[in-house]
């Protein structure tokens, strides 16, 4: 008799499979909604995403789920399969942690928030946002503090646990702390430096059709395998469907092409790191990527690291060429200084690669403290425009269009997303550095077309991995460190002075 | 104290509007499998859908439901919660007839069959064809029996219930036994007749995006709501998604205009029975479409009575004109004749209107003994000869690639299904005769470029009903009377002698 010696790890693992394949279908119904469908699609199109939505919850708090991820705790598990296990439990706790009443409540809090604030954010309304963000951050605060009885983190710990499993708030006050020390100096001595450097405006219109041609062959030579994915054109750009099956997307704007093609190499670092996820374990939870960090790393690698890159510009320029017709914008050095300008400004989103993590610290410094409590709503605007002041010397006062009311995170309740965006740029250089210091001649092969070694190195060391480490077990397999953001610094001052 | 009097009505509308919500992420994906997803995507989709279906599957053989069927039937219910509990008791009948492990072994069966089909139809491989096409007839005549014990029905009528509940084949005996009486002499004459009248062959080649935006004129032209569903490219064309939100599909081929344009008009009646069907109800089955049979009356109303009548045929000239020029082809009364030349050939699909109803005849009179086991596997070829020289006199011996495995109905088990389309064109003639009635000047509304009246007769008396009434039902209120030949004999007379 052969008794099977893992039955309740396997229970599990079916469990998370149908998981998988069920979200299939919303995540290509999602991408749909976006890219595809007719407006007056909407209504019943909600209605089958919140009856699956409502489905793989149920799912997820099954009781009997409980029972089997302590006796699978005790099977005799390889390395791989507890790893998963890892994952599935992360997954199953922060579905289990709020009850069914704060889940509604949750909703209904963000659905109204976001909504009117699509109208205020125009409106420069901030008195009129205060006090559905009141009920968005009431519900924030109760569910970190669920979620924070649970795990023993603090309560912002707790939430950001949820993006960035294992990275905590004393990790991004000494790497965001570090960066505060150098950034507003280093933005001060680049902008010094470009204001010698004239650049010359690409002069459009530059036709859609081009463009999309454009788009497909940078996409192409980043290595995106059209045999699984598609581009199409979507308001919010974003990398969507399933590992098997990447739907990425973007805009198109005749009098800009740059936006459109630096958007689809960003996304397409995103793309790549799904569509090469490794096979054997797809539609478990350790075959899925690392973290929203680890996930940003792979566009900023594509879109920073490499997509600015003096020697990857250089073979960008005739393509542009073709697809335009020549001009002088075009010039490798130009367009490498077009890429690379720096100028604070108000929003994030049209942010520079500089002052992009300015952006980021200030938000952190404000959600932190006020999904901790420290502060209340009323005294956003004081501190935004004090930070917006000390870290890019710009004046946002009475501004909030484009002030604390310009992302849609904090009316929806995402109140611990936005580290994730500058950890992975910052993991991005780290990643480089390694590539760097293992293959000197890095820049001559970028520069010869060769990206080969790149992505040989991103598939083994963080594409194949997937979730089978933690974060920092990553980082520290692949370079031999947890994160370190002076790659970061170094990247920046080698590029910009 | 105000009880609920429709406990279990309530518990079963419920229960259907949760399959109504979750079926359409089925639809939408099954639309994107065909016209979006690039080809490594299809394990990953064919697992997902497969979880969705059989996830649907056990939501309609909860026994719970049992119990609440019967309940229901005592409740106090309006009219149209009747036919609502009807056409649910229908859709779980068909789903509860059959045991877990005959609806496997018909997966089995079918995919296997369908799948070796796929390279012997172009090898002419009917020998290697039959151990497959045995079985799938085996489980095929097992579910007829199945189905029958629970209906009193005989077997075939058993399956024919599935797709034309109340159809039966008396009556199909009696249609197509008037029908087999009459077509083969009008083909002749009408052949004899042709003879005489030589038509312009259009000259390609045909742009494709020219030949989209034609297609997407005609659609406007016919109604279609473009703002509630999309025009996209398939290899098979379909009308599928939702009645919220319909997506067709065509295909394009640079020599040819007239099958995609021609194929999008059919399609458009598909679409437009969907876009209106009654939204109070959407989700219950009684707000869906009646049957096969009746769906098919509409893409054949659009595609035939509208899509070939003189008057319209010469709204649509001067679109070709536009969109590729002026040639002697496009001469409307040229158009007229090409659309309408009659010419017995093999194959079903490419048949037109007049000899299209052999076809199906034919595939009725061995389909039916098949799966009543009065004839078996091997009869099949011989009866197909003989029938086809009888009733369109063409030679199929030996030829079995575009004989009996000409169509994926047979491999994939559906041994019920072609009559619907013959009964489609028929009901389609006998709603544009109630119209001519009633309205007298209706030829010359069109050839006015006035469909209105068309629109609003087939949506008030056809797409509104819903499946409100039988079918039966259905056409005596829109016409007075049953399903009557008749009107396709006249129908056809009139434009054909």
């Amino acid at each position: 008799m052969n008794a099977n010696p893992t039955p309740s790890y396997d229970a599990l693992a079916a469990t998370w499979t149908r998981l998988h394949r069920l979200g299939h279908l919303g995540a290509i119904a999602s991408w749909d909604q976006s890219a595809m469908m007719p407006s007056k699609g909407n209504e019943a199109r909600a209605a089958a995403m919140a009856e699956l939505a409502g489905l793989l919850h149920r799912m997820r708090i099954e009781p009997a789920l409980r029972d089997q991820l302590e006796r699978a705790a005790q099977e005799p598990l390889s390395e791989l399969q507890r790893a998963n296990l890892r994952e599935i439990r992360h997954d199953w706790r922060s579905s289990n942690a709020l009850p069914e009443s704060l889940v509604q409540r949750k909703e209904m809090a963000s659905t109204r928030c976001e909504h009117a604030w699509r109208t205020q954010r125009p409106a420069n309304d901030w008195a009129g946002f205060l006090p559905n963000f009141r009920e968005v951050l009431a519900v924030a605060r109760e569910e970190a503090t669920l979620l924070a009885e649970q795990s023993g983190l603090s309560r912002y710990d707790a939430l950001l646990d949820l993006y960035e499993p294992g990275t905590d708030t004393a990790t991004l006050d000494r790497v965001f702390g570090e960066v505060r020390q150098w950034l507003p100096g280093l933005i001060r001595r680049v902008i010094d430096k470009q204001s010698r450097e004239p650049t010359i405006a690409p002069v459009g219109p530059f036709p859609v059709p081009a463009q999309r041609a454009l788009c497909e062959q940078a996409m192409r030579l980043l290595g995106f395998d059209f045999g699984a994915g598609r581009l199409d054109v979507s308001a919010h750009p974003f990398c969507g469907g399933v590992p098997e099956d990447v739907r990425m997307t973007t805009r198109f704007r005749e009098d800009d092409f740059l936006g459109s093609l630096m958007g689809t190499i960003h996304e397409t670092g995103h793309g790549r790191y799904q569509q090469n996820l490794p096979r054997d374990w797809l539609g478990q939870p350790v075959a899925m990527a690392r973290s929203a960090a680890i996930h940003e790393s792979q566009s900023l690698s594509f879109e920073m690291q490499l997509g600015c890159h003096p020697g990857f510009v250089a073979r960008l320029a005739p393509l542009l060429v073709a697809a335009f017709g020549d001009q002088p914008a075009f010039d490798p050095a130009n367009l490498q200084r077009l890429l690379t300008r720096v100028k604070p400004g108000f929003i994030r989103v049209d942010a520079d690669e500089v002052t992009y993590p300015a952006h980021v610290i200030l938000r952190y410094e404000i959600e932190r403290p006020l999904l901790e409590g420290e502060i209340e709503p009323e005294d956003v605007p004081a501190l935004w425009d004090a930070k917006m002041m000390e870290l890019l010397g710009i004046d946002t006062r009475g501004n909030f269009t484009d002030g604390p009311l310009q992302d849609v995170h904090w009316p929806l309740g995402l109140l611990s997303y936005f580290p994730s965006y500058s950890l992975g740029a910052m993991y991005a250089a780290q990643w480089f550095a390694t590539m760097r210091r293992t293959m000197p001649d890095l820049d001559a092969r970028i520069a010869a077309g060769d990206l080969a070694p790149i992505f040989d190195w991103l598939r083994d060391n963080i594409w194949q991995q997937a979730s089978r480490w933690t974060t920092d077990e990553l980082a520290r397999r692949a370079t031999g460190e947890s994160l370190n953001p002076a790659h970061f610094k170094a990247h920046l001052e080698a590029r910009y002075l």
